[in-house]
């Protein structure tokens, strides 16, 4: 027990302070329920530790050093730039530690009593605590997320063979590096550290973002071997040996670092499950409705632990339906779109799917043919929307700078039912990238204004 | 007559090539008629060349001046950053260059008759001229645009005294500029040049950007003066002598340039509009209905030439309408919004009006709470939204980085008749600038997530 007194029973007892853990509790304190916290090491978890936020942070610092090099044909000059990465780790240490006392501060707002500790369920209405603190609990909300998912014969050393969150957290830039894995995270690792003069070797079981629209993968292809980066496709790692990773092509890469990305596992280990009613599926998920209730009534479950997508703002949006629904209220996680975004260079951006099918066409609008993008040399690019005989909008795929802020447009589109009209009929500002969804909106209806189909 | 054989009448004839005028006659010639467009000087207008897209341009490069002397608290060092202005001018003078070409190849893919000269009605069906061609129309559509607005005794000559179309094609840094004028253009151009190391003066009827949410323009008139950019406010230009611009308190400014941005008058000078029934308003503009038909019905008027906002994706969108009513479609320019930007540092995008009224709520959710703003050191910024008693979105205004491209969302909620609660409920990615719209929405209802209003 760390602050306050903590009442023998509270009304919501949230499992994991992370994102998604914090936000129930926020929004179930501002739902007048009495809150518990359980958080085992840093309020904020993954996301804003060791994730998301390190991961940005150091992407947009890399981007600089890449938007330097390629300003000569602008007119800028510089003697030659450097890093000096001392200071970018802790400009990226001070901004998660700022987070995480955010979130602290939060708490103690909202009366959230904050424990730290590792918490097991005691049984369906108690939780103990590894600092021997235990509570009955009216509601609790299971919100643990994941953790790096392991691979045999490349076992975390912390030093030789790190996860993501290690190469996140390095106060050196590293000669080179060795990414087993080819999903977002190894693609956005990969570039960063390319981007900061590391040597990258990607080993991909098929190849890079394998799951993403081919179209929009090709042109992040085409930036990472512009940045050296070297993908190894449909090879395996079959052993380690000291630095070098052996591959089943029979080649092998040394390397000063090894990063393991392959995914992500939900965690669920030591939490007492089986004290109580709630159950797993086959991947080692939280089974859960769409009221986000376990098999055990009072016990929700959010986040990472519940299934894909494992994405921060999916736990955030949950965390909010959750304490709704712990507290009384109708609510259900019913969103039709999670957005998901690739920081590479371009950016992907995508809401829903962009696949064609029987009934679903879709249209397209390259950045080429865009004003903001040939002004900035930003012409990799295009813009997707998938819609159906109605013309509702049924996904977006956005590839461009500045994707990440332009998919909400998208998500809002397709959670309102709005149709290609909708969008072509808005007025986007000028000149922006943003110009570019109302145009694929419009060559939709074959009167595109940029872009001449023939 | 430039290309192909002009018919004797025309279906429609546009009278300006800007982004107005041009969109019109594109969108025409894919709706099935048969298209001529007079254009005095060069295809895609003030805004291709002269506005929108050289400003956006130089912004950009000036901003990356301006992250690169920010970048130390990130670890980058340089050892000091310079601009070649003959390499700025040229790129910038290249691109649009390259997007005249493009224009002028979509005319000509589309059959467009482009006509390189001064339009003037002859009559309500026959335009003439200046390089001797004439013909009938059908359907006339009036794009002339606007020019920059005189001021009596600092009469533009071209060196000393410029307009900001002669602003935006220097070849070399001004080492002091006097802007009178404190509108957005003059923020715009007055904060680019101060970042590329010139000494600028402001000087402001009231103050600069008086007609904006001023918790906005507190934001950027502390960065103003962060780039040592003196405001002198509540001051009118006298006199001009030499280079000294004589102040109504007396006050003078010596500079080397002095910018006329006194903003836009709407260009109908010699296009023969006494010949025909078009009528203009007080305020010089010609008078349209919202079927953008002047009082000459089959002659048609859109963009800068008809009023405020002006601004070129209004002009765009009218196009667009006006194409398809000139063939006989029942659309209505009737868009409850035209967002606009000013592309100053932090950007204000705004959709709509945010102001508080009996009627209408504001909701605010500060960027220094957003884990994106505290990741790359942008905290100074807001996102605004008004909202009616039923929580219909009213009015949105986003201060921010890439607020540019996050106004879309809000443009589309309020032609949609989104409330606040769909804004709130759709998942925006994280970490990203357009979860602080979902954050305002959700601070509606009392329940923000990572902001305590106590």
């Amino acid at each position: 027990m760390v602050m306050g007194s903590l009442p023998e029973r509270v009304d919501l007892a949230v499992v994991g302070g992370g994102v998604g853990g914090y936000v129930a509790a926020i929004r179930g304190a501002e739902l007048g329920m009495s809150v518990a916290i359980v958080e085992k090491e840093k309020m904020g978890g993954h996301c804003l530790n060791y994730a998301c936020i390190p991961s940005k942070t150091l992407i947009h610092i890399s981007d600089i050093l890449e938007e330097i090099k390629g300003s000569a044909k602008f007119g800028i000059s510089v003697e030659g730039a450097r890093i000096d990465p001392k200071i970018m780790y802790n400009w990226r240490m001070g901004v998660s530690e700022k987070l995480e006392k955010g979130v602290e501060f939060l708490c103690k707002a909202h009366k959230i009593e904050v424990i730290k500790g590792n918490a097991s369920f005691a049984s369906s209405t108690q939780i103990q605590v590894s600092n021997g603190v235990s509570f009955d609990f009216k509601n609790a909300v299971i919100a643990t997320g994941s953790e790096p998912a392991k691979l045999g014969g490349f076992d975390f050393d912390g030093k030789t063979v790190i996860d993501y969150k290690k190469a996140l957290m390095l106060d050196y830039i590293p000669h080179t590096m060795a990414i087993i894995g080819a999903g977002y995270v190894a693609v956005e690792l990969g570039m960063l550290y390319a981007k900061m003069g590391t040597k990258v070797d990607i080993v991909a079981r098929s190849d890079i973002l394998s799951r993403f629209d081919q179209d929009a993968v090709a042109l992040v292809k085409k930036r990472m071997e512009a940045l050296g980066i070297k993908i190894h496709r449909g090879v395996l790692p079959t052993a380690l040996e000291g630095n070098t990773v052996k591959l089943s092509d029979n080649s092998e890469i040394e390397s000063e670092l090894i990063v393991v990305a392959v995914g992500l596992s939900p965690f669920t280990y030591g939490l007492g499950l089986e004290n109580t009613k709630v159950k797993l599926d086959e991947k080692g998920f939280v089974k859960v409705g769409a009221d986000l209730r376990t098999d055990d009534t009072n016990i929700l479950a959010i986040g990472d632990v519940i299934g894909e997508p494992m994405l921060a703002h999916k736990a955030i949006r949950q965390g909010v339906v959750a304490a709704e629904i712990a507290s009384g209220q109708a609510t259900r996680y019913e969103n039709k779109v999670v957005p998901a975004v690739v920081f590479s260079t371009p950016e992907i951006a995508i809401a829903g799917s962009v696949a064609q099918t029987k009934d679903v066409k879709v249209t397209k609008f390259p950045l080429s043919a865009l004003g903001r993008a040939i002004a900035l040399d930003t012409e990799d690019g295009f813009v997707k929307i998938a819609y159906d005989e109605e013309g509702v909008v049924k996904g977006v795929e956005i590839v461009s700078q500045d994707a990440n802020a332009m998919i909400s447009e998208a998500a809002l589109a397709i959670e309102m039912g709005a149709t290609i009209e909708d969008i072509a009929d808005t007025i986007h500002p000028h000149p922006t990238y943003s110009e570019a969804v109302q145009e694929a909106a419009e060559a939709a209806f074959g009167k595109p204004v940029h872009f001449f189909y023939g």
